[in-house]
């Protein structure tokens, strides 16, 4: 399959909807079609959420944006698209002849793919006259943010149909998860429904209500749950022995009355009014806007959180980072930033929130981090990575001199540029400024001197003379830019 | 009931033990009856995974550790005793007889409580002679890090004990969960145990591994139960309609046949050998302790990001830094420390997993976070607090020159002094020195001018009296120490 450049949502719900953003951060064009007259508009306003949480997610350099186009027909929709989202309402007999009438328009390189939670997929596929191009790509929401979508196929799916999705979702930052056997309401949803039918009854009983429940599960098991699932979970539970010593010793709880499971409490009236006043009173006024930023912030927040532990979800935003990256320097974009006869431009952003102090602004050590990645952008361009560091060593930073002379807010943009100073073989003498990069006010300046360290003696050594040759070009380059005026000083004395 | 200064711990194995360290790390006194041979071995080493935790979750001041006593008998263990914790294995009978034995042992000013996962306290307390004072207080592993407690009274017991028990709870930073009604199970593990259920099923009929269900939670679901539980989330899937319009249109799928739950797998050995060959595989050789580390750094991780939320159990994490911080201050402990003659000693601490680049090092930012720590607390010692900064104003750093000399790994121990060059009621003019606490070597220094700004001009102003003579005294205090050998220069030029 060639690259997907551009994707047909049909159905644009809170799940196509979520689709449809995560396709577009991801550069990739997205033509809508969804028969209700509101769909535009709560697409529009799902794509500016997931813009604002992904502004926050990464820093990693993301593509252009797709555009997003909104058409009257499902045929019109998937003409030209290389891959098709359905998220149609969750009907089988609905769903069965959107399919085939998806088929019959689709070019027929292009995938199709069903977001529903737990039809099956050789139902949902055996009116379409290509059904090998088929699977259920099932998501959860936010789609933009969450990483697992399961994926399934039918008996007439063609397994290398599920290869080129699973290498798509990867390419978004998604994790796919591929199912063994084919079974109402996959793996994820089977154990989400267990657990809601219980909370539904621990409510109907009256034994809690719905913000204790909530309360019951993020308090405990769910922050777990946030990395380790429930069988890692009790084998650390089981102590030295695992797994085995757990069943043994929990094993007969299972046989406890513990649980009130196949019964469904019927949805009458009365219990639907009691669970949408709990509901209610646990919002506390909030509205959908804010729960849903509250959501994405605590989301981005954890995903964060588990990057710095290389684990779980933080393991494949790391691994999504490092797939932008790449495509950014596999292309010209960073080459073409670079004017080596001019200050050079290699770090800019915006204030992230978790970046700012009691006043809303960027704190101060935010600062020498943003300066420090901008020589870490200056000493990878010139070609210390990974296996340079291990072999010949490293530039450290030595002395750094901040001024401060204007404070920026939340989200407002920022751009650093880099002046050289001086250099030699053991040496870089920097000074950076940074600007707001709307308003190009300077807010602060670094002088840095760093020092190559040798990978083995750990002391002040000469760099390769690859990266001295690259950095005596970059210097002479800069020789005619003016001196700075405070460099060199030191800080005056008062009084 | 007076302070909790003394706690028996009754049974110490993974619960107990994780009961002990809480209580520990809270200054509280333990003595700890377990009639297993090793238990004292494995309560030392929970011990030590605890501190370890408690030393990357927070930095607020811990009380000094409580001492941990072991003994032979139930009787010896709960006498003195302000509250008793008892952890024996799940078994009705077993608890009822060790629950008279304790109640017949204890001070009568005692609160008893047992970390049942779900036996009926009415049938537990029944043969105590002052059953008011016995509760349910179920918690979960590891004890020492998650918030959830869930308290719940049998018919016999005196709602102040519950009162009680809920506000010691707090103060090592817990959050309790009162329970409504006494049901088997209770609320969190009935949510549990739900899930569990079908999770075996889906292993058991080869629909999914171990590995790949705990991923459908860890990549979805799990990632949104960290910080908002299940109703929270499904009012936000049900769009702009909340709650009422999710039942409508997922109400349905309840009736679908898409949970297995009631029964339970036989527990078969064919059974519990493919669950334990595929919880090996999953684990890749990863020992027990190497695994509840990297959970214990994830839940640390989370709960720290939450925080910077204000929500869930970051919310909770607040609290109870803001309660040590309370205690912190009512003692001696910070004055004490104030020499002014001298260098200050106002910021120490250990270096922080999240502090560190790749090469184990604190990261050249945290050096500006440190000092500005170090700046932060001489201006609140000075006088400068939330209500001074509304009417006054405060102080913003101009310019920082640092200068980094050794590299510090993680987890070892820094402290900073800070010298006052000069001052005057619009400025202070500082050099702080970062040492290794224990080596004393000298890790970096850092000059820095402060700048005074007016709350309502926000721009350079006098600072009140009140500062202004606390700062000149403290100037004159040191005006006997040598001007350290940098201040005042500039990063020299080379070559």
């Amino acid at each position: 399959m060639s690259a997907i450049e551009r994707c047909a949502v049909i159905g644009a719900g809170v799940i196509g909807a979520g689709w449809a953003a995560r396709f577009v951060l991801n550069g990739i064009d997205v033509v809508i079609h969804d028969p209700h007259a509101d769909a535009e508009r709560r697409a529009r306003a799902t794509l500016d959420n997931a813009r604002r949480a992904r502004d926050r997610l990464t820093f990693a350099p993301l593509a252009k944006l797709g555009e997003l186009r909104f058409v009257g027909s499902v045929a019109e929709a998937v003409q030209g698209a290389d891959f098709i989202q359905e998220n149609a309402p969750e009907r089988e007999e609905l769903k069965r002849e959107l399919l085939r009438e998806i088929d019959a328009h689709a070019p027929s390189r292009a995938l199709v793919a069903s977001s529903t939670s737990g039809l099956l997929p050789s139902r949902l596929q055996d009116r379409m006259r290509h059904p090998g191009r088929f699977l259920v790509g099932h998501p959860f929401n936010p789609v933009y943010l969450l990483p697992l979508v399961e994926l399934c196929g039918g008996a007439a799916t063609d397994p290398a149909a599920i290869d080129a999705a699973r290498d798509f979702y990867v390419s978004l930052g998604m994790h796919p998860l591929r199912l063994r056997k084919e079974i109402d309401g996959f793996v994820a949803d089977r154990l989400l429904e267990a657990l809601w039918r219980e909370a539904l009854w621990l409510v109907h009983d009256n034994v809690a209500t719905v913000e204790e429940v909530d309360d019951a599960i993020r308090y405990g098991a769910g922050l777990r749950w946030a990395f380790m699932g429930t069988f890692l979970t009790y084998r650390l539970a089981g102590g030295e022995a695992g797994m085995r010593h757990f069943l043994a010793q929990f094993g007969p709880a299972l046989k406890l009355p513990w649980t009130k499971l196949m019964d469904v409490p019927e949805l009458s009236d009365a219990f639907v009014d009691k669970l949408a006043a709990q509901s209610d009173h646990q919002a506390r006024g909030a509205s959908l806007a804010m729960l849903e930023q509250k959501r994405d912030d605590c989301l981005i927040a954890v995903m964060q959180a588990l990057r710095t532990q290389d684990f779980a979800s933080g393991k494949t935003l790391a691994a999504y980072e490092e797939h932008l990256f790449a495509k950014m320097h596999g292309g010209v974009k960073a080459e073409r930033a670079l004017d080596a006869s001019e200050p050079l431009r290699l770090c800019e952003g915006v204030v992230r929130p978790e970046w700012i102090d009691y006043n809303n602004h960027l704190t101060e050590s935010r600062y020498l981090q943003i300066f420090g990645d901008a020589a870490d952008a200056l000493t990878a361009h010139l070609g210390v990575d990974a296996a340079y560091r291990a072999s010949h060593g490293s530039f450290f930073t030595a002395e750094t001199h901040l001024r401060h002379l204007r404070e920026i807010a939340c989200l407002e943009p920022f751009l650093v540029t880099t002046q050289i100073l001086g250099a030699d073989e053991k040496r870089i003498h920097l000074f950076h400024r940074m600007h707001h990069a709307r308003s190009q006010e300077l807010l602060a300046t670094a002088e840095q001197m760093l020092l190559h360290v040798g990978a083995e003696t750990g002391r002040v050594a000469p760099s390769s003379s690859d990266v001295a040759q690259r950095l005596a070009a970059l210097r002479d380059a800069q020789a005619h830019l003016p001196v700075p005026e405070h460099a060199g000083r030191g800080i005056q004395k008062r009084k």
